[in-house]
């Protein structure tokens, strides 16, 4: 991947809010939206979730996961021109208190500020995703598999 | 579901024309994008994709997928808000030829102009995903659990 297209990686994860976060569940594949938060590095993305929502019942069955993070549809001709990546990863449940969840909560509310109520919740949890993988889609046919070492070589794009 | 929330899940799948497909690939979720088109009855939900694809190939070998659908992030407030679907299913592929091919690929096309060059490619067929069950998300804390009847019943709304 040459240094245009890693810049190109690196504005898709930097701009785009929203995550298609895949779980299993019951064996089969399950998609719901969340929002997310990348770690500037792209060694981990962090979601913020209910306990009470079918994905985090998943993942505390089955980490494994699929974040698809995809430039928003603005209903140019061909959707199919939409950048993409899909990252593979493993979800952990990440401690309720300390330092890293203090700096977590305000990078959280710094992007999301209406989120401010569901720290109020008990249910809710950050949770990491480290990549095992990435796949990239620039476009039609440029398609990148990306180690996780690559993905942090784009965040440094 | 109220008359109303039946509106604005018809309105959703209508307006949207990019889906977020949950597949298993080696027994993990793999989330892409993918283009879709519903029937009108949201009976079935057809896709156009490449066998050279990923998620091609693993519904080959597994037809359980998930479709999320999702309102475009227009950069609001509270992404959280933003209305979604997920419908479960199972996909077949289509023949690629014959009454049935013909009446989809003039839908596909006027859908999705651009998309006539995939029709001169060997490697791409229609496949039908259809819902078992789904899941409409019309905002914070307002989910539905839909039957396929009740999916249909959305599109009558």
């Amino acid at each position: 991947m040459d240094s245009e297209t890693a810049g190109l990686l690196k504005r898709l994860i930097a701009r785009e809010r929203i995550a298609h976060l895949g779980t299993l569940r019951g064996g089969a594949p399950l998609v719901s939206l969340v929002s997310f938060l990348a770690a500037p590095d792209f060694s981990a993305f962090t979601l913020h979730v209910s306990r009470l929502a079918w994905h985090t019942q998943d993942i505390e069955k089955e980490p494994q996961v699929s974040l698809l993070v995809a430039e928003a549809d603005d209903r140019r001709a061909d959707p199919q021109t939409l950048a993409r990546a899909t990252v593979r990863g493993s979800a952990v449940r990440l401690a309720a208190a300390g330092v890293e969840h203090e700096r977590l909560k305000a990078a959280w509310l710094a992007r999301f500020p209406e989120a401010a109520i569901t720290f109020e919740l008990a249910d809710f949890s950050f949770w990491r995703v480290v990549p095992h993988d990435a796949r990239f889609v620039a476009g039609l046919g440029r398609t990148f598999n990306l180690s996780a070492a690559a993905l942090r070589a784009a965040a440094a794009a």
